[in-house]
């Protein structure tokens, strides 16, 4: 039950919301994930607990709605010039960001909490970011594989290594998108 | 730092590891997961509270050790006759359990332990499967693609899908395998 109801730029829930989301991000600079608590947050946020309980009703769903919040992406993908090289640049800046202790903690915070809302919502970050790839390319009259298949071959591999195993080398990286691109 | 040593079959340490697990799996059939607290989990195993804290450090260090050991596979997979019908029973069977409440749980409970060991553990059990898959196939003369491309083509998609995106459909699940195939 994270917030997802569509809030009125400036108005008092968007307020309270980033004021909230701002205290949970301060407070993780200072201390250990297991320390955080919604009393704190709702000290440091200048709002009662009972408001963060009512909007996000626990402390799981708050920290997921704060991650998600951190994988929004900020900028465009790369232009490189082509598909492919575009695509190599988004896979080996997202590697190294995903595998990174805050990366990994970020995608922890997200599948922790009960309602999977915002797990998906990362995907469609990514999806957004891979079908702008994709027009991109077809726009210079380049073939791209479907988003379907960059998920499956590109970042669903880079993310299963991240979570279960070593995190993939730069050259591993760069192998799934050489390989995905030849059947584009 | 989930129980880690080598325990003596029918030892002191390995009956305590036992009864814990154990309690905790008849907690979990009964109540919320929320609601398991170790002081529950100690006084249903018939320990001390300090005995879980000084082996397993947290809860969910703990729930992530009951969890690993559910997942560990309890039968060999099913023998078809050929590499890819073998490939294609084991991707569905995996896809189902996976996506199931139960197993979407274990996975999350895996992954929200602060240790990696876990989580790799996982992926090292499924490794092991795809490497008797495959030897099963070259000993019958035929061509199986690596366990690495197993583990990239098809397993990771399969993962990434249900725990960001909707479960795979079986159609999906065979069309992820058939492409591993061809390129064996």
């Amino acid at each position: 039950m994270a917030a997802k109801e569509n809030l009125r730029p400036g108005g008092r829930s968007a307020r309270v919301q980033a004021s909230v989301h701002q205290a949970v991000r301060a407070l993780l600079v200072d201390m250990d994930r297991v320390d955080v608590t919604i009393p704190l947050v709702a000290a440091r946020a200048g709002v009662t607990p009972s408001t963060i309980y009512r909007r996000w009703g626990d402390l799981q769903e708050l920290l997921a709605d704060v991650a998600v919040e951190r994988l929004r992406p900020d900028m465009q993908p790369v232009d490189t010039g082509s598909g492919r090289g575009d695509l190599q640049a988004w896979a080996e800046q997202y590697a190294e960001e995903m595998s990174s202790g805050i990366g990994r903690e970020i995608i922890r915070d997200v599948l922790a909490a009960q309602d999977n809302a915002n797990a998906c919502q990362c995907s469609a970050f990514t999806r957004e970011q891979m079908q702008l790839l994709s027009n991109r390319a077809l726009a210079r009259g380049e073939s791209f594989p479907t988003v379907d298949a960059v998920m499956d071959q590109v970042v669903a591999p880079i993310v299963y290594r991240i979570l279960f195993d070593d995190a993939p080398s730069a050259e591993r990286v760069r192998g799934l998108v050489a390989e995905v691109m030849t059947k584009a």
